[in-house]
């Protein structure tokens, strides 16, 4: 060891189990696996390594066993319910060897919550006062088996709840404290940036990306993540870098991509964006549906308060529905055909009216597997937006199933709708 | 051993890997983990563990080390792309002490496709056809990299695809006839009997469904798979078990369940049993929604064809859409108030009136966060249905998130109709 050096602390290491048989029949998507992933990336404590197994104790063990020989921080999730396939606890107190006790205080919790709730306290749940000896007691507000972490020279394993808004209430609370407190100076939290982009291929926007920022990137990362609404860019800086450093970094990549500014948003989510400034302006918004059947209503009304602006919907499934209840000349169904810019236009105009909302957005299109032809192909979707006299439309061939140009039609007719809003 | 007794083979032992950074940094939920649970489990040589590892020969190396320790089978799926994060080929490979060999049918049907498509073939997706010494090399109809088996010592090394799509397509083809020529009658296919129920609670259903089913129940296993659409009960006999006397021992669960038909319904989704049942009869459907913001008409409209039956909708989330596009009074909107059986009612008869269908269906309610009254708290929602002249109305008071209430409301009014549109 060169003694006149600062030995830098290394990363602690996490191995993560998820216990369930479920999980290994594929009756349930793991979940759980990707709330820990996520939550120990941010504190700086990454998972290397993550095993599932069935609800046999055995199987337990030897996992816990496993993770002892390579990990730190020893995650596991599941096992700790009332049941008797939940063998977690007894597993791994056995693996360690301490004994376990009844807690008289998590007693006193279990007995409030149930006579709260429905009644006496089933002699089953007192399984989940139990402590292994020496473990410190992980308090759990959104259930009844607390979380467990015991310490064995130096490593933790931390016993946590498979139900998942009780994992995700322990990660975000107790198990981020229990981590800072233990692993301190150790731990590595990156720095994200995040770019949503939508309306441009993944490709193209790689190529365009790749020349826009700097030769020079220095500690900065950048992810694609792909998905049906579009195309996120993720720039990391990796924890070893102090954050001014990263931030100042982060910037300079941000400051070059002003160029693809046209297909960028600030929000995870695009209907929020659209929502957020349809508040601030006090506009009111109505939406006209065809192939999309509803999706758009939807999404916008996945968002609490909704109906601050949001006037309502048509879905216009058929010809004698978009003339009916929108006003779509039938004339114009028959010389434009329904999927057009100027009936999608029209339908904007139609439901604006209807509805008597400041602005309208409507969609019309093939969203297959039957329904197209040689000038208009499965994907071929016209959308457009009125906001006061002025009407924008688009017309794209989108690529996938059903489901894909459905969802990609409901991003694209919101991303037109964000960029035709004046601020 | 006794050699006067048939020793049974033992079931085919499968450990699945999963590779990829995203997995472990919860970028990603890892989908196929289930995929190859479910497809292994129907095999009958089901996943007794899971390992995930990141990008990292070392990694994946010592992975499929530890699965040759316990599995007859180990299924490694992710890093067989073209790019360098790509590794699991050549970690296995080296694993195995197989050297790759470049495959010229396979650098063959590599051009063929990228001719086809984008032009030439880049020199990285080369990898793609290296093959490990004595592999089999699984036909991919789905993408570019074949899937891989490798024997050693009567243990199979199978490696494929993380590209959901393309694994489904192997999954269902390649790898099951692969398994089967392999493990022939040490396979053990369990067998299932699905009930599907909706508009019961998950404890009440099991009391009703303990006390109904025979106390003798031989071979058969009961689980309960609960989401925020219903219960579904999967009942299973394993492998072990003959056909027959399995079909034998589910018909009489079945029938034993005659009592809770009234909460049962046939299809995997009701949306697809309800629309069996308006295209058997002819019959056309509108639906009109508030709290439910478009779910509905989108759940519907989710399955192609839709358009044979379904006229179209109306998101109707204002007082004045509900009075200008359903017809409903606005003397009975402020004498019952919106959330109410009387304007569920009206708001049903009006959409099928103004779309010209055979049967309507309206859903009005609190979805919450706010909203709700002493009278009519969060989640309480409205629905009814009418079918000629005939209405039918219920309330109720869902638990859980605005997602939550949404996708019951949805759910509880889709049942509603299925009970009420005559066969």
């Amino acid at each position: 060891v060169d003694k006149g050096k600062d030995v830098p602390l290394a990363m602690p290491i996490t191995v993560a189990i998820t216990v369930g048989d479920e999980l290994l029949l594929g009756d349930t998507v793991d979940s759980n696996a990707a709330r820990i992933g996520r939550a120990f990336a941010e504190l700086g404590a990454p998972v290397v390594r993550l095993e599932t197994v069935g609800d046999e104790a055995a199987a337990i063990r030897a996992a816990v066993a496993r993770a002892l020989g390579d990990g730190d921080l020893i995650v596991v999730t599941g096992g700790l319910g009332p049941t008797p396939d939940d063998l977690t606890r007894e597993a791994v107190a056995d693996l360690l060897g301490r004994p376990l006790r009844s807690d008289p205080d998590l007693v006193a919790v279990l007995r409030t919550r149930f006579r709260a709730g429905s009644g006496a306290l089933p002699e089953r749940n007192l399984r989940q006062a139990m402590v292994p000896k020496g473990a410190r007691v992980l308090p759990n507000a959104r259930g009844t088996a607390p979380g467990l972490a015991i310490e064995r020279e130096g490593r933790w394993v931390v016993l946590l709840q498979g139900v998942p808004s009780e994992l995700e209430g322990m990660l975000a609370g107790p198990v981020r404290d229990l981590v800072r407190e233990i692993f301190g100076a150790r731990l590595r939290p990156p720095v994200h940036f995040f770019v949503r982009t939508t309306g441009i291929a993944e490709s193209r926007l790689a190529e365009r990306v790749e020349s826009l920022l700097p030769d020079e990137r220095g500690p900065v990362s950048l992810a694609y993540l792909p998905s049906v609404r579009g195309v996120d860019l993720r720039f990391t800086v990796a924890g070893e870098v102090g954050t001014d450093e990263a931030r100042s970094w982060l910037e300079r990549m941000d400051r070059a991509l002003d160029d693809i500014s046209p297909y960028r948003y600030p929000d995870e989510d695009l209907a929020a964006t659209v929502a957020d400034s349809l508040e601030r302006s006090g506009r009111s918004l109505a939406v006209a549906e065809s192939c999309t059947g509803g999706l758009l209503a939807k999404r916008l009304t996945d968002r609490a308060g909704a109906s601050q602006w949001f006037c309502g919907g048509v879905v216009a499934y058929s010809d004698y529905s978009k003339t009916e209840s929108l006003g779509v000349a039938p004339g114009l169904l028959s010389r434009a055909g329904a999927v057009s810019e100027e009936v999608a236009r029209s339908m904007a105009i139609g439901v604006a009216r209807v509805l008597q909302a400041d602005a309208g957005v409507a969609i019309t299109g093939i969203a297959g597997p039957g329904g197209g032809t040689s000038d208009k192909p499965v994907g071929t979707v016209c959308y457009a937006v009125v906001v006061g006299d002025r009407t924008t439309a688009k017309t794209k061939v989108f690529v996938g199933d059903r489901e894909a140009v459905r969802e990609r039609s409901a991003q694209a007719a919101l991303h037109l709708l964000y960029r035709t809003l004046p601020e």
